[in-house]
């Protein structure tokens, strides 16, 4: 994968895990999304901001495959791509890994562009350019 | 304590959990908000109404003591009264217990009353009148 | 759907809310995982007594889609079924509605089989025989 | 209150608000085990190592008054002292801030030192030692 993919790094708390020593299926997507913060901040369009404007990214569906568990005290890297963006939809590819380790998760968070009434709308021309950068295929991240 | 204090029942699931098969110590207070949830229902002032009318019981304080571990699967009686309540307080006593078993945590949930605006506004008094039943003193709860 | 699909109830609380007034979208995961724990005790065969038994069900993937969204003391029915039982596999199919209402995410949970090592194992063949009047195809679920 | 209290940056995301965009009162305690966590790391004693040599801090008592809400995307600072450490006690005391502003919550987590065995048992001399340092009275720190 390009060296320029966005990475987030997140440590696991006890607050994440469950019996047996690993993180909990569900925590793997409010980390997700602390990672999907960052990125919007680092590409320029805070989240706040675009809120405050009036557009939210509402989830419409994830796919995520766990191939290995990641337990207390690890250091998680999260990458995150753009798998599509265009008219209304914006997907995001991911990969959870342990630091210079085995990848734990993958898969897919699917995401509309809407108004603050929930109702759907053609992204911003800006973001747009703005995000293009962080486009990835398959194949580059692979 | 009276036979009338109110009580729910809380199943205990994975998400709860933590490394060691305990309930992660946040966690009893989500089960805290259910369980306030039903007493206000139950109470005939169910809080989605209240909030749709204006009204919401933010938290204020919370002191609890935990005595002993919740663990999976364990069905918890969570008891609730009102310890407190009047001008702009309303104050939860509770107790958290494994189903006929010893406490395992208690202690009290404090709240003021307020518009949607978060500004503090007095009970109303419709709402005093309904709770009345449920107001005890330390020692009739222990 | 057949009416004997399992089926648990659950009350929307602030804990599963965020901005908005929805259910943020990790906290129908931790919906599904108290819905697995009664679909399990209601057939027979509760989880912490497999568990005790050292069988597990660690999940492995998960596809879910998001067509509304739940709110605030919504009381919400989850529906589940299992899409695929045999060899080391169990995936449940679950369907999430407002009671009476349109569904709000659908998809399913895909599970193996494991020892408390960790490692994959063949499903019980009782539980398999347990499990089998829960089995149902796409066609008999939509 | 002195330079060197020891303080954790964290970022709030969509995951731990609620309605009304505000934090859920329940979260400020996974924040303060994360932050305890790299107070333990920074302090040469990561809870790590210290789990898997046998020792443990479980909670058994948390205050917290609430004296603002926190909101999406708020950096907040975690202050983080120790309150009171001998015999088998540790306690911290904590302040929450919005970076450069007003204190929004304040309290104490009480722990006790115990084996994984959930015994009881003195903080190791060493321990004692290394986290002096972070000692405050109450006159300290306000």
């Amino acid at each position: 994968m390009s060296d320029s993919v966005f990475q987030h790094q997140h440590r696991v708390v006890y607050a994440e895990c469950t019996l047996g020593n690993h993180v909990y299926y569900a925590r793997y997507l409010d980390m997700l999304e602390e990672a999907r913060g960052e990125f919007f901040r680092q590409a320029g369009w805070p989240l706040l901001a675009l809120q405050e404007g009036g557009t939210a990214f509402p989830v419409i569906g994830v796919e995520i495959a766990y191939t290995g568990p990641a337990r207390y005290d690890d250091l998680l890297t999260i990458q995150l791509w753009l798998a599509e963006m265009r008219g209304i939809r914006l997907n995001f590819g991911f990969r959870i890994l342990r630091a210079a380790g085995p990848s734990l998760a993958d898969g897919q968070t699917r995401h509309i562009c809407a108004g603050l009434n929930e109702k759907p709308k053609r992204l911003p021309d800006g973001l747009v350019e703005g995000l293009a950068p962080f486009l990835r295929t398959r194949n580059e991240v692979s």
